[in-house]
């Protein structure tokens, strides 16, 4: 039974949330993986949707680009949490996906994520910070997660005053 | 039997498309209109077009603001000719909705209008220039509606010049 | 003990979030309501972000317009869900709030609302469908609320049947 | 003699709307091509557009980048279904050509659909289910072109889950 | 004879563009309007444009709001400068109409001015410009045009600085 | 001698800000103003900023609205800090004024502000910011400016406590 | 002595506008150009403007990206029609030039060009359209290009009829 | 002891402003950096912010894309003056992180630089403006910089001049 049900509106959105996948993992949440459009595919959606939180669903995240009415088109038949993630564009980077997810009417609620690579890592961990409202070690693993971001950076700082801005840059190139 | 379907996210759009309903008035097109939501109402909205078509409807337009999906979900529903018409809305006037008609994935086409009154009146026109294809008499109102604008430009041509620009700007106003 | 938190950047932002209130009133979740600038008051913002959780809270709402960095800072000191809410501004009708409140880096995740009024509403339906999860008599609010939106909408129709378009406009304006 | 006519702005436009023939050709629909511009050969384009409806043409379809008034200019001279296609450009990804289709004034419409591939195809879509309208066999192939997109969906869902999206990424990269 | 032709697509713009004639008075130019749309009224248009050098014309000024195509249409049709005037609308204060006069493909330019009252004005002084190159006179109305400019900030310089910025702002608003 | 000179693009820039003046003045720095448009009187403004110097100012504040060329202007003949503050026009509530500022090419610098009336007061602070570094009453009031906002927020929030949301809201409009 | 003076914010926009030069040359029109920044050299800047006309310069073309004030800071020195061109850059593909350039507050006006390759051939049309109110030779070779530009068109429509679009995009790529 | 702190969101970073670090070096600017985020390490940034006058730091560069939070957040808890410098996004080329950096609320002023690499060398030179206030061998290095560019154009003039643009361009590329 997985707890986060992940719904991409193209198969092709699946490499672009690669970190979504991976930070569920790392905070050991199960989840489940369907692609289906809201308009090419629109029965099945409504299907999953309407019986995300039957099979044990509690957390939903939505994945898509240019109109990208999936995540509202989910929300509307289920009144588990959305969490939306816009994918980037040629209309001004997402501007089109972002407006549309965000935009959402008052009454069915969307949680709008940034576009792109971050936008997916963001859903994973909000989802989390939903999750360990009611499961501990969920909790953990993610003021984990967010230890190590901040030990990442001391480590980055260390290695910058020690190398100096040009070698730095050098390395990062290298 | 209506052959145009008007559907409206929200009985408030319905001032802002009035041009649409006197328009297909004026070319005696029949049609029935709904108010019913993408998001608060799913269910009704996609039976309402999906039964479109054997209820006889043979276009349909969509009226929406904010993120604007009903067009698209509508379109999702039926393979009848979907006409969406944005309203607009705070967002630099109603770019929101624009984008979230006009960027609808390969697939499942809908046909964007202007955003507000302009796009009411040309969702009808456009529906009218379709119906025209396979009726006469429609079609000899659609050529009767351009020439009757024609005319009025005509009218005001000919006040400008015996006016001169301020007091026909003047009069404009007063 | 509240199980909702609400910062407002600025309380002139009070009356343009008061259906938030209202619908947790509503579904009968306790708030507590502070109002603390990201940049005037840092210090306070930071104390009530990093307190949150000991206090009982369960999901964080942050309101702010312009640059809009609330939503964002609390997020970045508690682990708490924070729900953001763009006010409308006169760039773009809040263009900049929305991307400030969702174009937030991986790692730190905001949940950004539509700018205005209906992210106001949509806030508080967010934090109640994910209090709904370890709560039964929030979810039953929760459904009850979608209930009755729907079924304004149907008297809608009725009045809208019963009238006609004409007729239905002018009360709406009367 | 064709029943859809398709007219560029520029030769450099057809490989951005190849699917748009493709479409035409897999639903039977015969369609001619011309290259002509709004501005640089304004006689050709209304001549073709004056005449379109004698030579029997039922829908025209328009494609333009940049300033874009192809499908509005074309409109003027017709009283046909015109489908505007606007192509991606520089600036915010095609926004210029976006609002140059979509924006037309009250009294002439024009069909605006999504900028660049997306949109060429459901062009041709829009198109067919015009002519489904009066034309059986072009409602099938309609039909069986929605079906088959929702055939691959199923497909890529059962890879999915026999590979895991970790394989699946790859092997769509690879 | 006029130097000057003004065509605008509605005759609301003309209110909108006021400046626009006075100033041409002020300069002593002589200068013919008519209301004209691209689309509402295209043989007017044509035939407007393809004979304005034959009346005489030395420079067009095309007014027009939305889709905005008009100067762009005018252009095709004649060899003359043609300055385009964008009239604010909705879209973000007229970005549509900026976008779509602007964006002229290569071969037929339109020079763009400001959206609003400010591109009215400037429409007209850059005409003035142009018949300046070959009438003295006229050259000499807008060096003096310039000259009474320069002096009214000299004038608001020497109050401001009598009166206090308070006192200023205050009469500003009696 | 003034230590902060202002310079205005028009004499309707001066009330929009006019908080600008009123911090200065809180924080007892001494300001002159001038009415000076980089295009209608370029040889006044460039007079004024080269000379600034050594008539004694130290920090320049430019306001302008629309293509917003004067903070520019003023930075090229100067090597003080020059601050520009955008007016709020109608493109986008400023968008071009804003980006006409911000996108200054590397070499000559310019500090953009926000439009409007948050823009000119963060001038004014932020040329006390700079003159603090050298004058310690300067810092001192500036300090005081922060404390004092934030002893506000304080009474505010005691205020919500007491009365509570719905009477405060009230209050607020009363 | 040059017709036509051109000016560049820097050396690396000499390639984006090359075919300006190439139209210049076809039309036989003479001109000179300068690299010169509106805020680097201001001061070479306000001297070539301020002595073009003198030196036999009838139209002034100025090319500018980023904050894009040089047309209007020539045109601030010079009362010569003054072009201005865009260059792309990363902000949506050129938006912060175009309107920069674009908008001018009333009393001193710039022609504003497309964004890019375009502008650049357009300010040399316009340029030679306006040189052409007082030179026939000139205004021979601007009605030869455009000639020109109408029969390379109808080629391409002569080699898509012989080829079909398939052969036609392939030979186009090949 | 530092006269500039750089603070910057991201290593990433470090490469896109690196013009900052070399423009403090040749005006001899003591400067020191440090990687810290406004999110992922809040306790670091606003205690490196709070701390730096102490440190002897004057003027404080904050380097940020996306949300871009970093400089207001540094700004709230110091009161030298904060320069941001927004980085390049796909979201239309960064405007997310301009709107975001720009838009300070009244009370906490940022000076928000251009985007990208012309940001980062400004925002050098503005804090050299500043420290020039206060330290004559700062400002004769300022001079010197704008004198060395001012050269440096002359000689792209002669060169130009000398080869012609044809010559040129290709140099230029070769």
């Amino acid at each position: 039974m997985a707890a986060v049900g992940v719904i991409l509106g193209s198969d092709s959105d699946l490499s672009k949330v690669k970190e979504c996948f991976e930070i569920l993992e790392y905070c050991n949440v199960s989840f489940e993986i369907i692609i289906s459009s809201a308009h090419r595919t629109p029965e099945q959606t409504r299907q999953w949707a309407a019986s995300a939180a039957d099979r044990g669903i509690k957390v939903i995240i939505a994945v898509a680009g240019g109109a990208a009415h999936l995540p509202g088109v989910v929300a509307a038949h289920t009144t588990l949490p959305v969490i939306g993630v816009p994918v980037e564009t040629s209309i001004a980077g997402g501007l089109d996906s972002i407006l549309s997810i965000i935009q959402m009417p008052a009454g069915i609620p969307v949680a709008a994520m940034a576009a792109g690579k971050a936008g997916g890592a963001n859903a994973a961990l909000f989802a989390v910070s939903i999750l360990s409202l009611g499961d501990k070690s969920c909790a953990e693993r993610l003021a984990q997660y967010r230890k190590e971001m901040a030990e990442k950076i001391s480590g980055r700082n260390e290695a910058l005053n020690k190398m100096g801005y040009r070698d730095y840059i050098k390395r990062d190139r290298g």
